[in-house]
């Protein structure tokens, strides 16, 4: 049966996920990839390296983070949480983001790890996107 | 390492996969939800109760298509098919795309059965994304 989740299942499984499809606009059109994610305090929080989506972002922040669970066709949980792209440049708050986020995703590239280890600048690109607003749909 | 999909390599991974994550633009901002889907000719098919996403794609009918596989944060790949939605309304032609999409997809719900069946109106809405380029990225 096909029904909406409820804000706090929808942030369960979110909590949950590590592994999201974040869309955003590029030259009005839809663009979606693959990302890691570590979820704390409403935001999400990510990594990058420059290209087509962090333009895009830069230009227009509005982002959306669409997280499932696909068992089968009949029994799935999607959930969609909107909010808008802030990139983080404080050295400090960089090196928290990218350190949670490798003790979620322990395989994430040595290029990425290396700035784990010495703080040094970009060019990954670390930002949150603030969620003020989640939906989550089902099938069950 | 990470690399950029040939378009072939692409087109094969989105010929194999039967679920992805369908883009669309919703009052300016990126809207996202799983999807199943079957590939011919150069079109994604597939189907959809009316809804947000429906409404946003005839107002704007640009659309993009995600399918990835990721066996790890180390070894994934993931392609974008971008192109612009059209509804298939003749009954004769809806009812193919609902049968193959009910061979590639067995578990599709009763409603979508019936309507295979008996060749039966909407609800459900029967469209194409027809293709007009493709891209795809790998971790490997």
């Amino acid at each position: 049966m096909f029904g909406r989740l409820s804000e706090e299942e929808a942030g369960t499984l979110l909590a949950e996920k590590g592994v999201g499809r974040l869309g955003c606009v590029v030259d009005g059109g839809p663009y979606v990839v693959p990302i890691n994610y570590h979820l704390e305090n409403g935001s999400v929080y990510s990594h990058s390296l420059p290209g087509l989506k962090i333009s895009a972002l830069r230009s227009n922040p509005r982002a959306c983070l669409q997280v499932d669970e696909i068992a089968s066709d009949l029994q799935w949980r999607s959930v969609l949480a909107f909010g808008n792209f802030e990139e983080i440049t404080n050295s400090t708050e960089r090196a928290e983001v990218l350190n949670k986020l490798l003790q979620r995703h322990p395989m994430l590239t040595p290029v990425e790890s290396t700035i784990v280890q010495d703080g040094a600048p970009p060019p990954v690109i670390v930002f949150r996107i603030r969620i003020d607003r989640i939906t989550g749909i089902a099938e069950k």
